[in-house]
């Protein structure tokens, strides 16, 4: 199966986080009026045990077609990225619930200025770059309890970006 | 007065907040290999009523010298700045407790990826930029109480970044 990224977008990505973007936001004038305050970007979702965890991935990029195999959730908690780069990457994503069938998986295609939030319990492919390695930060849950879960294709997807 | 920063290293910052880099971390690979994961970066501190939020500032990039009249603390929660670019900016710091006098009051400058969480009530001044626009990624707390506290210095000290 062939799977071709569309363009990411608040409403095409509700069912699956939220985007993470200055584009179309309200600003607040702070600091004298030297800056421009876009508060509360994100929707965080940690449970009542969990706290929030900065780390940084650095990715490599994935050969394309790229070869979509394998997918994986987090229960317990939302999880953030956020490029630290201005280069597109692709997001693969399906609902939460039962592990999908191959027509409920979707591909999302960032403009280089957008992250993601994902909600608790999304299916999604691991991380993945385009061109070259690739920071992102990443803000996620710490805490006790099993917060993954893995989902083996039965057919390989790939993606075309 | 004129003050001139220093370098920002983890050593030199430790009383004011945490250096937020991945220079000298130990990495994690995963992903199959495709990703290093430096995790668990910053020491978040939002209280028991507080929890996290993210922004975006974008700052104007200030005259230099550049005039330092004003410090502010947040003293419920930590607050922490992401550069979402790769040039130097600057960060003016005191300790937290009483207002500080000009003596108390530090800078230092950023290498470029580099950035840093300040701990609870901790002075500081608002974020800096050099040069031009930048975005900085801002993780603090959202939550009751009053978080802002403002200290007008009594001599304006002059910046030499």
């Amino acid at each position: 199966m062939i799977l071709r990224p569309e363009p990411l977008s608040a409403l095409a990505f509700g069912a699956f986080g939220q985007v993470l973007e200055i584009a179309g936001q309200v600003a607040e004038k702070i600091n004298q009026g030297n800056t421009l305050k876009f508060a509360d970007l994100a929707e965080f979702s940690f449970g009542p045990d969990g706290s929030p965890r900065l780390s940084v991935y650095r990715s490599r990029p994935a050969p394309t077609p790229i070869s979509i195999c394998m997918l994986e959730r987090h229960p317990l908690g939302s999880q953030a990225f956020i490029p630290l780069h201005t280069r597109p990457f692709p997001v693969v994503v399906a609902p939460p619930g039962a592990p999908p069938g191959p027509d409920q998986i979707r591909a999302f295609m960032t403009n280089g200025r957008q992250g993601i939030n994902l909600h608790p319990g999304v299916w999604h492919h691991y991380q993945l770059s385009l061109d070259r390695e690739s920071d992102y930060l990443v803000i996620d849950r710490a805490g006790p309890g099993t917060n993954l879960d893995e989902h083996a294709l039965e057919d390989e997807i790939l993606l075309l970006p």
